[in-house]
């Protein structure tokens, strides 16, 4: 487990919620994707936008992703979402999001995602390269 | 297994898609959410806004969603959605989703979800309760 | 007024609408957006990805865009957005949205565009270039 | 013109942009809403989700929005979204939005919304009320 956390507090907007007067579940996978980028610029120092110039790569794209709801967000609501990378592989590696309510946990997210770069040979191709050990250690993981 | 299933093509918007020229995992969850609520429109012939007075439910809220993404949608692509219903619970359902472009499976999602009803006493708290028998019956499961 | 009109029905999705149970503003702005490429995709048999390619443009960017909202538009409603150019200037154009429920106009939309080449000394620069005299005969205009 | 201003900095985020990696125009809209209630917020002390109990008003719907590109707005880019009441009216009101980038505007939005509250006879219905003076002076309007 790497132990670097990024923490961001948020206020629910009008616009992120649905009829029932909650959010709609595709706006967590907002958050959460919002937070990953800021985990890295937090833990690197390096800003969103120049993450792919600094390290070579095309991004850091999805391989799957997935969230439990266990208490419904609402308009107003003040929530904290933390997240930390829970493993790095070779080329892979799988992020956590927690967002609490009051202490309680509301919603819980992961994502497996990969640090990729295109193919010379086909530019449409894009495939994993390995994580730079400095990148992991910034993390503060083993 | 559910056979009843619920397919719908797609033409993938600009809107949709991120810098990288892919669609941004988020609007797969639109997708997804209303592929579902049209499922149903389609199984029981009520049309989406009309199912919770129907039912007499507050809604079908998910309890979790995941997707895992195979190659990527790009603007332009057309894509066909479709969903059905895995397995029906006594008060919960399993919802798949698979998203091909051209024959061959580029996004797959699933969801589970509660058929839910408020509190008589507390209405900010929600609980699943028993799918009716028909509803179950018009997807085609034993 | 180039008198090529695009029309393409839509049915509200739950995740469009708002806590007041109507559709929530920014998503009119992606339906227009969404209506504009498809209406260059119906007038010049041009698949919205390959505009900029077919045409050496970067593509159609927005110098304004404005929405009047007449009637709310709800969860399941079924609306007829229909779009057009409603002027063509050198390298620039005007596109009407309508978008009436059950005959009565609900929302009108309009947007100026560019039609834009990326500046060849710097590319960071965008700017308008001749709309090619095809292009607005297509749309039937004199 | 009413001088309390509501400001804001955001940071663009990957999710809010397009393939030519430029915020998509319907995210501006959204941050145009959020603003506008956090700018009552901060104005009047209420809580967005509790404006609505504590006017007794059905919320501040959108009678009509605009907005106009200067400048392109990026992934990474850092704005300044600050938000005004240019004029409130018996029960409807304008409010202008600036967006500059590094001190010059980027992009600049308006809203004209009603105060409003639901008919008794027809909740369907929705009409302005009249605005209470103590909100609009604490606007700081005269």
């Amino acid at each position: 487990m790497a132990p670097f956390t990024y923490r961001r507090q948020l206020t629910i907007d009008w616009g992120q919620c649905d009829p029932a007067g909650i959010v709609f579940n595709s706006r967590f996978f907002e958050m959460f994707d919002s937070n990953t980028w800021r985990m890295f610029h937090a833990a690197l120092g390096v800003r969103p936008h120049e993450l792919t110039v600094a390290f070579g790569i095309m991004g850091i794209p999805l391989v799957d992703v997935r969230a439990n709801f266990l208490k419904p967000v609402r308009f107003g609501d003040i929530v904290d979402v933390s997240s930390r990378v829970s493993e790095f592989r070779r080329s892979s590696f799988d992020v956590e999001h927690h967002l609490p309510i009051n202490g309680e946990l509301a919603v819980e997210g992961g994502e497996t995602r990969v640090w990729a770069t295109r193919s010379k040979n086909d530019p449409e191709k894009i495939g994993g390269t390995v994580i730079p050990a400095d990148v992991i250690a910034k993390f503060g993981a083993a």
